[in-house]
């Protein structure tokens, strides 16, 4: 398995750079005051749907600001304009066959596109891709995980990464529970077997359950300002 | 965005030698006579239930061979193993953070643990990503994708590698679809977008429509032997 272990070395050296990269968006964040939440899941989870209920729940209660990752197009960044708050997009397609994730430079790119010193907390949606997010710091404060009910129950353990590395999980459409054969307790069991007692809310962008307090959470992590 | 661009070069270099590799794959598979379909989707999309039904349906019907892909644990297999056909896990864990996808060189790892000439057809089923498993060829003949729709209609457009490498689509979880605003109209002019006309089955594996069509699909392609 030569090329494995070249890889891992070659990676090791990027993952290096990238946190370099990581804490100076970190000291930017810093000087504006911003706290910042890294959204990471699957495609297809619900992340854009439960940031519209977000935008829609805190406007006016917490200045909000979104980077969007996305491999191509600007429509998610195009169904959150209608909330007017600092929005911008950042495509990942000119790297390698688009890259699967937000690394800290691409985050970069974006961060001089918005008015930071103007937003309390900036939401960073991240590629949909269960595995290589994970691997990428871009200078955030917090890592949150939407998590679909479609899913299946067993993925903590298949992809245990991510799952180890969020703070918080929300467990989304949970409005489809009652025509799925999902298993929440089990699901809920094996979250706890990768990373015990993360916190989680159960939500639905759908029906709207769990987004107050999901909002409420936010709100609890606004920073602090002279 | 030198290191972009340094990365950029690097992997070319990986893709190089994977071609090589699924190269000499495509060897072991000519002289053995398998047709090989390479299988993927984003995480949570149905695969592996998919893969439940078709083994129930081909049984006696074909001679069917199983590669698992999996970041860590051997639950797809466990699964699947009722079904005694032949079967092998591949675990992409020791690679870097966990490999997001099958390269040829961790599929050929497997295949010396399978009997290949007892097989017709080989299913690999890759991990779950939108993104990744579509830049690494393992050798295979044939790519089937399958897509969730609980995954948005967007995702062609903002995904675009994987839809237009594809041969086939299934198009899955289509019992859900009564409790889905999801536009399948709307969808499948996103997939016409992105691959014009490629085939597409609509297929549900709780309720097993389209099965016996995607199992007719696979006998059609059954390799000729002498």
């Amino acid at each position: 398995m030569h090329r494995t272990a070249v890889k891992k070395v070659v990676l090791e050296g990027v993952l290096d750079a990238n946190d370099a990269l990581a804490q100076s968006n970190r000291q930017v964040f810093d000087e504006a005051g911003n706290y910042v939440v890294n959204m990471m899941s699957s495609p297809g989870a619900g992340k854009t749907a439960l940031l519209e209920k977000t935008l829609e729940q805190l406007r006016g209660k917490l200045r909000l600001g979104i980077l969007e990752g996305d491999v191509q197009t600007t429509l998610d960044a195009d169904r959150l304009a209608r909330f007017h708050v600092p929005l911008v997009q950042v495509n990942t397609d000119s790297g390698f066959g688009g890259e699967c994730h937000l690394d800290a430079n691409m985050v970069r790119f974006g961060l001089s596109e918005l008015p930071l010193p103007e937003i309390e907390t900036l939401i960073i949606e991240n590629v949909g891709n269960l595995v290589c997010p994970a691997e990428f710091k871009v200078g955030e404060d917090t890592r949150v995980m939407v998590y679909s009910v479609t899913e299946g129950e067993e993925k903590p353990l298949k992809y245990p990464l991510m799952f180890r590395s969020a703070d918080l999980v929300l467990v989304n459409k949970v409005d489809l529970l009652q025509h799925l054969d999902f298993d929440l307790e089990q699901f809920l069991g094996n979250l706890d077997a990768v990373n015990p007692g993360v916190e989680r809310i159960l939500t639905s962008a759908k029906t709207g359950k769990g987004v107050e307090e999901w909002c409420e959470w936010l709100r609890q992590r606004r920073p602090v300002r002279q």
